[in-house]
C-alpha cells in the first residue's frame, strides 16, 4: 500500500479554475488562483448568490477520539465522494490543517487512503497564507498594546490583567509561559506573557464566524484584551486596531477551494481549535457551499460531544445554517479501546470489548438524536484487519436499539466505498426532522453549561469555586449572558478526566476558568487541563519531512 | 496630487502571466498565479536559462539616508521604467517589503507616485507568503533547539550561549528580551531569549544567497544555533531541522513577478536587513532576471557605504554575479540636511548647506569609482520644490569633479521623466571598467573590516576590545575566516555616530560584538547599537489603516 502522501502525489488533478467553473459554475473572474490547484472565491461572487436555494446539509463527527483513530476527516471526504459517485451534487467543507501536528506527531489533515484532498503538501503547509493572516492579526493587536502601554497607557491597562496573547503556528512549549519586556525602559514594561498556537486564537474563531468584511471589522473591534485597574473591559477599537486587523485578513476571508482524488470541489477554509473555540470551518465556506451544491458534508473537531454540540449550539445558532443529517464515524479499533483493551491489542478481535465499547458510540448517537433532534448513522471506518464476526456483532447490537449503521470503505476504495453510506445519507435528508438547540440564548450562562453537562456528557452536575462563579457573574452584568458558552475539556472522555473511556456518568463538572471571546460571541468555559499549546515529542515528524532532489516534498504524512 | 495608494489602486495592470510571456518570453505553465496580478517563476524553468547570455546589471543605491527622503525604490522603478520607455529590454528587482514599517512609521515599499510597483496592497501586506515561510522556517528550528534540550539535550546545549532568535514580522518591542520557558518542567528549562523582525533573521539573508533548493538546504544545514559548554558550535543539521526547514521554504524560494505602473516586468523577491544582513534582494532573481532582459536594475538597502559594499563583496563575490553601472540617489533636501540644516528647513532653498551637504554624496561617488572600479551616475530625484538656482549648483560642483549628474523627475512623470537618466545609464554600462572587490577572501576577518572603515568610511582606525578579539580568533580557528565580513553600524552616518551628517573622517570604528552567519556565510560585525526588533511610534500606522466598506484597503502609504 502507497503512503498518503505517495497517493496525493500521484493523483491526476484538474486544473481549479477549470473544476470550480464546470462543476459549481463559479465564473473564472470570480476565482484568484493560488497556484494552479488552489484558488479562493471573491467575496463579491458570494454576495450574488443569497437568493439561491440552500442544499441539504450533513456534519460528520464522530465517536470520543482514541489514539486508535477514527477517520472523521477521511469519512468526510469518502462521503463526499460517494454522494458524487451516487450522482449526487456535493461540496465538502473541511478545516485548514495547523503547522504543529504536522511538524509534531499527529501529521497533516487532508484525509487519508484513497479519500484525500490535494495538493496535500500545500494543504498541509502554507496554503493560501490564512493561518499566516491570522497570526499576524493576533500578533499587531498584542504589539499595540504593549506598544500603547510602553507610550504612557492612557486607556489604563493593568498590567496583570491583560488577557490578550501572542501566537505562533508551532509546537512550542518554551513559548507556553514566558516574561517580556525586559531588558531596560526602551524595551517597554515587563509583564508575563503566553504565547498560544495559531488555531487557539480567537481571531480564528472570529474569522470562522464572521459573514463579511464589515462583520469581520465589528467582531474584531469587540474583542476584550485586558481590564483596568478597576475590571472595566479595555476593547480592540479602544486601540484603533480592528481595520488593520482586517487589512490584514481581508484576502484570506475568501474561501479556499480544492479538490479530491476524484476531482470532486472540496471547501477547505479556517481551522479553528474544538476546545477553547468552536472547531469548524468557516460559516462563510459552509454557507457558500450550500449555494453551489445540493449536498454539503461538514465536519466538526474532536468527539460528537464537543465538535457535534459547538456546531449546533454556536456555528449553527449564529449563523442560520440548519443541518438535515449527521454521521458519527467509529473504527472497530477504536470502540474495542473504549471496551478497555490497551491501543496495541485493538488490531486483534475481541467481541467482549467491542460491546463494550459501543457504550461509548451509544451515547453519542443518542445525544444528536433526541438532544438535537436530527437523524444519524453510523459509519464504521472500515479496516483491513476488522473480522467479519465483529462487524456482524455491531450491526446486530446497533440494529437492536434502531440505530443506523453502514460499513465504509472509502479509504481503500474512494468515493464507490462509500455509496452505500451516501445513499443512506440520501434518505436521511428526506426524513422529517426537528432541529434543535441543546439552551437557549436567555438562559443563564451557568444552565447552559449544566444542560450541556447533564444532557450530553451524563454528569449529574456542574460545580465551580466561588472565584469562578464571580467572574461568571461579572460576565453577566457586562452584558455577556445572552452569548453561547463553548467547552473546553478533555476530547478523550465524556467526563472530564481523560482516562475514563467509555460513557461515565454521574460525575461533576468542574468549571475550573473563565474566558471570554467577545468577538468571537462565545464565552469559554474551561473545565480542565487545557493545552493551547501544544509540545514537539522525542522525535518531531519535523525530523523525517525533507525535500528531494527533483524539488519534491517527502516524510508527511 | 493622489496619494501613492490612490495611484496604485487607479493603475490599469496586465495579468501577471499575459506579461510575463509577452514581455520575457515565460511559458504559462513555468509560472505559478498568486491571483491575477502575482506570480511565482518555476524553478525548473530557471534553470533551463543558465546558456543564456546576461544581461548588464545596475545597482542604484543612495547618499546616507536622512529623515528627509532620497527615494532609492522610486528611482530604482523609475529607471527601469525609463529604460524601456527608450526602447531597452529591462526588468527591475527589489525587495519585499517588511510588515514591521507598514505598519509602523515608515510605510510600504513599493516605490512612489508614478513610479511604483502593483498591486501596491498586496505587495505591502502578505505578498506570496514569502516572509511568513521564512518565519516559520527560523521558528520551527527556534522550537527544535527548546524541544531538543527538554528530552534530555544529548547535543550538550549551554542554555548561556544559544544565538539562535525566534522571529516575527511585527515592530513588537516586548519580545526583545525575555525569559521563556516559566511555568514549570513540562515548558521545558527557562532561558533567556529575544525574538527579532523577521528581515533580520539569518534564514532570509540565506533565502536571498542561495542558487538552488539544494543550495538552500545545505546552507540551512550550516547555520550555527549555538555553543557547547566547551564552545564547540552545535549546527542546524545537528537537529535534523534542514529537510523540514527547506520543505517550507520551497515554494518561496521562485522568484515572484508582478508590473510597475507603466506595465513593465518586476521581480520582487526577499528582504534581508541591511544591517546585520546584506540588504538585496535574492540572488535567484536577479540572476534570472539578467537571463531575460538586456538592463537589470537593483537596489541595495540604506546607503552605499552599507547597501552598495555588501552588494559587491557579499552578494556579486558569492554569486558571480558581476555590475556594469552604479546610480546613486540624492535629493537636495536631503543634501541639505547633511549640510546642516534641520528637516523641516530642507524644503527652503540653501546653497550654502547644499554645498556643505555634498561631501556626503561625494564620498560615496569616489567610494563606487575608486573602491570597486565602477562607473557611475547621480540621480537627483526631483522635487517640486527644488528651485533652479539649486539645481545648478548642485550640477556645477559636480561636473568640477568630473562626476555624472541627472535630474530625474520619475515620481511626478513615470519612465519618460527618468529618460535622460536611462540615456546615461546605457552609455555607463558600454565603458569599460574594471570591477573589483574591496578585500580578498584570505585577507584576516580583522583586515577585511579594515578595509572597509579606512577605505569606506573615512575612518583612521579600527579598535575592538579583547573579548572581541578573541572571538574573532576562535571564528578563524573554527574555519570561518575565509568569509566576507558584514558591518552593522548606523546607516546614517559615515561613522557609527548617527548624528555625525556630511562626510566625518578620521574616526575610529569599534567592533562590539561578533556574530556568525555560517549558512548565510558571513561574518557579522556589530559596530553600534543595532535594532534587529524596531518598536512601533505613539501613533502607529495601523491606527490610520483600514478597509472601507467596498473592500478596498485605505491608509497605507
Amino acid at each position: 500500500m502507497l503512503s498518503d502522501i505517495e497517493i496525493a502525489q500521484k493523483a491526476v488533478k484538474k486544473p481549479i479554475i477549470q473544476l470550480a467553473q464546470q462543476s459549481a459554475g463559479i465564473p473564472e473572474d470570480q476565482l484568484e488562483p493560488y497556484g494552479r490547484f488552489k484558488a479562493k472565491i471573491s467575496l463579491d461572487y458570494i454576495n450574488t448568490l443569497a437568493d439561491r436555494p440552500n442544499g441539504k446539509l450533513i456534519l460528520v463527527t464522530a465517536i470520543s477520539p482514541t489514539p486508535a483513530g477514527e477517520g472523521k476527516t477521511t469519512t468526510t471526504v469518502g462521503l463526499g465522494d460517494g454522494l458524487n459517485h451516487i450522482g449526487k451534487r456535493s461540496i465538502i467543507c473541511l478545516r485548514e490543517p495547523s503547522l504543529g501536528p504536522v511538524f509534531g506527531m499527529k501529521g497533516g489533515a487532508a484525509g487519508g487512503g484513497m479519500a484525500q484532498v490535494v495538493p496535500m503538501e500545500d494543504i498541509n503547509l502554507h496554503f493560501t497564507g490564512d493561518f499566516n493572516a491570522i497570526a499576524l492579526a493576533n500578533n499587531l493587536l498584542a504589539a499595540l498594546i504593549d506598544n500603547h502601554i510602553h507610550h504612557g497607557n492612557s486607556l489604563g491597562f493593568d498590567l496583570r490583567r491583560i488577557t490578550w496573547r501572542r501566537v505562533m503556528d508551532i509546537n512550542d512549549r518554551a513559548l507556553r509561559d514566558m516574561v517580556v519586556g525586559l531588558g531596560g525602559p526602551a524595551n517597554g514594561y515587563p509583564r508575563q506573557d503566553h504565547f498560544d498556537i495559531v488555531v487557539a486564537s480567537e481571531v480564528m474563531a472570529i474569522f470562522c464566524l464572521a459573514t463579511s468584511i464589515a462583520d469581520l471589522k465589528h467582531r474584531l473591534s469587540k474583542i476584550v484584551v485586558g481590564y483596568t485597574v478597576d475590571k472595566t473591559p479595555i476593547l480592540a477599537s479602544d486601540l484603533k486596531a480592528q481595520g488593520a486587523m482586517t487589512a490584514l485578513l481581508k484576502d484570506a476571508l475568501a474561501p479556499n477551494v480544492v479538490q479530491t482524488l476524484e476531482n470532486n470541489l472540496a471547501f477547505v477554509h479556517g481551522g479553528p481549535f474544538a476546545n477553547i473555540a468552536h472547531g469548524c470551518n468557516s460559516v462563510l465556506a459552509t454557507t457558500t457551499a450550500l449555494k453551489l451544491a445540493d449536498y454539503v458534508v461538514t465536519e466538526a473537531g474532536f468527539g460528537a460531544d464537543l465538535g457535534a454540540e459547538k456546531f449546533f449550539d454556536i456555528k449553527c445558532r449564529k449563523s442560520g445554517l440548519r443541518p438535515s443529517a449527521v454521521v458519527i464515524v467509529a473504527t472497530l479499533r477504536a470502540l474495542k479501546y473504549h471496551g478497555g483493551v490497551e491501543v496495541k491489542d485493538t488490531p486483534k478481535e475481541n467481541l467482549v470489548a467491542l460491546e463494550a465499547g459501543l457504550v461509548n458510540l451509544k451515547r453519542h448517537v443518542n445525544n444528536i438524536k433526541n438532544n438535537f433532534g436530527l437523524p444519524c448513522v453510523v459509519a464504521i471506518n472500515h479496516r483491513t484487519e476488522d473480522t467479519d464476526a465483529e462487524v456482524e456483532q455491531l450491526k446486530a447490537s446497533l440494529a437492536a436499539e434502531g440505530v443506523n449503521v453502514v460499513l465504509a470503505r472509502h479509504w481503500a476504495e474512494g468515493g464507490a466505498g462509500a455509496a452505500e453510506l451516501a445513499r443512506v445519507v440520501v434518505d436521511l435528508c428526506e426524513q422529517p426532522s426537528e432541529f434543535k438547540f441543546l439552551y437557549q440564548d436567555n438562559d443563564s450562562l451557568w444552565d447552559k453549561v449544566h444542560a450541556i453537562a447533564t444532557k450530553t456528557y451524563g454528569a449529574a452536575d456542574i460545580s465551580a469555586d466561588k472565584k469562578v462563579r464571580a467572574q461568571i457573574e461579572q460576565l453577566e452584568q457586562n452584558g455577556y449572558g445572552q452569548l453561547p458558552v463553548c467547552i473546553a475539556k478533555t476530547q478523550y472522555s465524556f467526563s472530564t478526566d481523560a482516562t475514563l473511556r467509555g460513557a461515565p456518568s454521574g460525575h461533576t463538572v468542574n468549571i475550573r476558568e473563565v474566558r471570554l471571546s467577545a468577538g468571537a460571541e462565545f464565552v469559554v468555559m474551561v473545565c480542565g487541563d487545557i493545552m493551547t499549546m501544544p509540545g514537539l515529542p522525542v522525535t518531531p515528524a519535523a525530523n523525517a519531512i525533507d525535500v528531494d532532489d527533483s524539488g519534491r516534498i517527502i516524510g508527511l504524512f
